[in-house]
């Protein structure tokens, strides 16, 4: 582990500037990732390169995050959460420049649930626990626990696949 | 202000790479950045971390961009607008490897539009005066001033909201 | 050529975190990618700014990848092909958190293909040999040689313009 980091049982990598000091062990965090002081993010978590963590921010136990992903200030995802490569989120439903609303619309990521790349989930939604949104896709409304959105907008296309067998795949490498 | 630069009354993050000088005071360009070196940007602009701007890019005054955004050479962005997360631009209407056009095609976004999170912008588009695109669209053609659209693609869905209301919200966050 | 490192006639930015030595000549990467050490990249090439490419990865000669893009494992690229800033590959159909598949289900970018931007390419497709892929698409089949594909999802819309062009357009500049 030469050219690294480690505090407190996590790995932060020496390419990013991850100013918050409420890291689980376990977690790793790799290049240019920017973490804000006032996020929290769980255990066993990892943080591939280029993605951003605002303030506000709160995040479970064995969460991927995936490179180009940037949580913003409202966020909370719950454990065991997958998302994507380049999923985007948003906090400001009607966003205009140097006018943010009062509050940031919250956003929820309930235990288990899975982004596809490149989904993008608008302000005030929550993605129920062990829901799964396909690749590309809009989320512009609540996803029930368990069901399989996708499309633009995202629409039910029947139960989230293989939920049941997770336990009997592998460990994620690495990175 | 420490681990700063500061220059010419705007703010350049150390851990970015920003090689013009034609920044505006009171802007400020965050961590991971990339602004080559004949960008010309204007006052109080707020870049977020992980931004790249090319060399023929005018941007004015009060703009914000969102992280993973990539402006390409030929696009000019008027005051106060709003470029969301991972929004993509292209120059290039039908890009091959190592051929590119023998000029790119200009984009423009007129005063005050804004661009939702993940919007895809086709080159060649105009984006009138305060219009706003729904996040995760795809914009094909020139979208009017004031309208609202969103979709795959990109369809007329009446006024843009908000717009008279914008003065009477607070100054945003720093990043 | 200050501030820069040049390797075996390839060119890696000092910003960028370049692990693999097998880079061919003339290839060059800019600031803040991510190569990691088992990724095999051809000559000519040009990644720019902000692109992660994994181990599990080949890419052939004179293949352009833009920035906010990632090669995951599994990943083939043959020569000639263009990839549009922030377009998104995935390599498990259904991921979860901390659950990846046996094996990576491989993707297939045959010579000349062009992506356009933030297109979405679901895992286990094949992009056919000089076929397009227009802004903003999500592909979720297999996309025949020399066909123009786009929407979400994407489905054919006649040939792909401009292939026998190619010749005729000038280089593309350096970034």
């Amino acid at each position: 582990m030469n050219a690294a980091e480690r505090t407190q049982g996590s790995f932060v990598h020496p390419l990013s500037d991850v100013q918050s000091s409420a890291i689980g062990p376990g977690t790793r965090i790799w290049q240019f990732c920017v973490v804000l002081p006032g996020a929290r993010i769980g255990s066993d978590c990892n943080l591939n390169a280029q993605v951003l963590v605002e303030n506000d921010v709160v995040v479970g136990d064995r969460v991927t995050v995936k490179s180009g992903v940037q949580l913003w200030d409202g966020l909370r995802v719950e454990d065991d959460v997958f998302i994507g490569p380049n999923v985007t989120f948003s906090n400001d439903k009607f966003p205009r420049s140097k006018s943010p609303p009062p509050t940031f619309a919250p956003t929820l990521l309930r235990r288990g649930a899975s982004l596809g790349a490149n989904a993008t989930v608008l302000c005030g939604v929550e993605i129920g626990a062990g829901a799964m949104v396909g690749a590309g896709s809009v989320v512009t409304r609540d996803v029930p626990a368990g069901e399989l959105w996708f499309g633009n907008p995202a629409r039910p296309h029947g139960p989230a696949p293989r939920l049941d067998a997770l336990d009997q795949r592998p460990e994620r490498s690495s990175l």
